[in-house]
């Protein structure tokens, strides 16, 4: 099968084998800098830092134009002053470059003038045969390719697309989200989509084998009917998690100033979004939550919670906030019930769900671990949820447990920060996603049960599942 | 004005000179060991501790039984098995012991014939002239009278109450607030409240000089008119955070088998708690987002949010979130665009709310301080909320800028938790709540402002409201 236009106009921003950094410079503080420090840090193999200055950056042979570079020149990222874009452009397609990502800012998010500077732009681009990325974005993050976003995130390769309309946020997902142990496989920072825009990107991402899982963060979408398309399609195989920022009026304003889009009216995104099995985010914070649990563990094959707790406080709150999100927290099963009882002999004839261990029982670490597996034995329960105080003993009975299960589980740990970061590393370290809360708990592993009745209800109801753990 | 009943007869437990620690024993990992540790810490002046043995425990004279003490009891904290606790309650009669409070576990919570023996408790007690709180509770943490809960929370003395129905969520709440810098007056855990309830401690808290905000985790309420009458009063003067469990027919449920409490229809607690002005919370975490802007800022006099950063993706994001919460992010005053324009010469005419800096005046730390402050002068701005991505600068620049405010301001940092938590550190000592998501410092502000509104509306529109920084 001829793969798509799309994929063919796109792979070369991905695969390239040589990159121009246009406005590259060793002074600190300037982003020529900060690009030249990252592309040393990946070891990208063809750099060509340009500069007018020309002679060596940081130790790399460095260019006066793009002109005197002897070989071929892939892709061009552009962190130049705005006036000398143009002129870059017209010497990348002199240069017969294919993919230029435009880093500079100061085009059509200004309005007016800006929007004609960008017009001419894409003109002299697409006549060259080039394709442009930005302006007033900060690249492409794709560590197979060895490209980095300015911020730094680790280099592994895996499996979540982001595209973003804003820079920073894909920035800052990608940084926080590997030092936790996500992997990416390509992340795209759109800004103002004067050529390729979000819907292109997505329909790339949704071709590309590497992306399992993509995230998104759009404020406007230049090609409405397609991207509805596009999502309804992409569901099907690939949990979609976007946040639409601009959903109110005074946000559509702020959004209009920041890359220029227009936001769109927020009932018609409510329908378009929901419809389609996209999961909803509203949040920085919640994009993370819902994205370790969907990275992390297999589809639930239904919305039934066990709530697994050694404190009673907390149990009730989560089981509300379990049913809130339109889960169910079930009475365990008759059997379940005897062999708990078996288990926690002092737990009298009270077993129910949710679980409360009580604190005798949760520091007995073999009746801990048995409690956690006999309950996910249940065939009435669909996700574990637990709750427990962190530490070493906790942390080592949880995810030995866990280990062998073929159901979703999170934790919870309501401890001092200090305190729950070591246990979150450990834990996400072992593909267990952790929460500083159950309420945010509850709310990530409601999303993955509904995404996961989606499949089910777009897929002629075929087990679609993965079984056992997503990764660890 | 002779004190209140309910004043004189609580009194006692809060006040103690003696204590009597029932069932105190060395041994590791016993509740008596811990509560040992703990008021060897707080160095509690007199500590009575009984065990059948006697002798000496951690170097403190013990005693076999109550009567055995030579001087006065105030307060019997008991922690024998709960076949002991009966006999223990006539013993501290016989002694003439005011304030009696049960940690044991094993009565009402498990239905039956725990109540019954609950009741006998009470009898015995009040015949006696004592009162009772708990079983099955943590007992009372007062850092005025040196009286630890069991975690060790901060022994400084400061404003905020707690009445908890679950003695977990009061520990790790006063440990976790302490270590921010919040002070509480006296905390309370109810337990199975077999004689004193959450009404109970609520008319005392509202009626205590030195308690100005009230932090209560409810699942059931004995006195349902009272509670309803106390909580329309105290809100008029006191803002009363309450995180209501058992919402949910399950969580009900396991609220029942948590203190054997009724938890009360959903829809009526909703009516109630709504009139009352009651800042409602739904989890733990939103009780601390909670707390902070309470504790440490002023309240406002509207609820129009400015919003300063300096990237422009967490602007859209956060202003959909303010607008979603209830409140307004108005266009700044003629005025006030005029100053900025002169100060961020960059930003043209686009001077707007939100504000957006761009990175290149964000890190000018004169600018950034100049719009914060001219900002905070714009007549239509009652809050202020500042986005940014931490660092010393940042915190020196804003804590500064801060300063000199009479409205309420509190800061967003988009970053690792590891870098976030030196942040966060620095601006709560400084009075500054800070929130890992915009998200939810849009949450808690819209609290503060929707609770300023309750006390404008209920004081007949006088202004109660504290000038400048409400601690620091």
């Amino acid at each position: 099968m001829r793969p798509k236009r799309i994929v063919t106009e796109l792979d070369p921003f991905f695969h390239p084998k040589s990159l121009a950094l246009v406005g590259a410079t060793g002074k600190q503080g300037k982003v020529g800098r900060l690009f030249m420090d990252r592309f040393l840090e990946t070891r990208f193999q063809t750099l060509y830092p340009v500069n007018p200055g020309a002679g060596e950056i940081l130790g790399v042979k460095a260019y006066a134009s793009l002109k005197e570079i002897p070989g071929p020149v892939d892709v061009a990222l552009v962190v130049t002053p705005p006036n000398a874009v143009v002129e870059t452009i017209k010497e990348c397609v002199a240069k017969g470059v294919k993919g230029i990502i435009i880093n500079s800012a100061g085009f059509g998010e200004g309005g007016g003038f800006g929007k004609e500077i960008e017009k001419e732009m894409v003109r002299i681009a697409r006549e060259g045969g080039a394709r442009i990325i930005g302006p007033n974005c900060i690249g492409i993050y794709c560590p197979s390719a060895k490209l980095p976003f300015p911020m730094g995130a680790a280099q592994e390769s895996g499996s979540v697309g982001v595209i973003s309309q804003s820079g920073s946020l894909a920035d800052h997902l990608t940084l926080l989200a590997t030092k936790t142990g996500v992997k990416f496989s390509k992340a795209i920072s759109c800004g103002n989509e004067c050529d390729l825009n979000a819907t292109d990107f997505l329909e790339y991402l949704g071709e590309d084998p590497q992306t399992e899982i993509i995230v998104s963060y759009l404020e406007g979408i230049k090609d409405g009917r397609k991207f509805h398309q596009l999502i309804k399609e992409i569901s099907k195989s690939k949990p979609l998690i976007i946040w639409k920022g601009g959903m109110s009026e005074a946000g559509a304003r702020a959004a209009a100033s920041h890359t220029g889009a227009l936001a769109g009216s927020p009932s018609v995104w409510e329908g378009v979004l929901n419809s389609a099995g996209v999961v909803r985010v509203k949040s920085f914070e919640e994009i993370l939550d819902t994205l370790y649990v969907f990275y992390f563990q297999p589809l639930p094959r239904g919305r039934k919670v066990a709530i697994i707790t050694a404190t009673g406080g907390p149990a009730v709150g989560t089981t509300d906030a379990c049913l809130e999100m339109g889960m169910e927290v079930p009475n365990l099963s008759k059997e379940t019930k005897e062999k708990l009882r078996k288990i926690i002999p002092a737990a009298g004839t009270s077993v129910q769900n949710p679980i409360d261990l009580t604190l005798g029982a949760a520091v007995d670490a073999d009746v801990y671990a048995e409690v956690i597996r006999t309950v996910a034995g249940d065939d009435d329960i669909d996700l574990l949820m637990i709750i427990g105080s962190g530490g070493k003993q906790f942390r080592e009975i949880t995810s030995g447990a866990a280990r062998t299960l073929t159901k979703p589980i999170v934790v919870s740990i309501i401890m001092p920060p200090e305190t729950v970061l070591e246990d979150s590393k450990v834990f996400l370290g072992k593909g267990i996603p952790v929460y500083p809360d159950p309420r945010r708990a509850a709310k990530a592993l409601s999303k993955l049960a509904r995404y996961a009745n989606f499949r089910r209800d777009h897929n002629h109801g075929e087990a679609l599942f993965r079984e056992g753990p997503w990764r660890s």
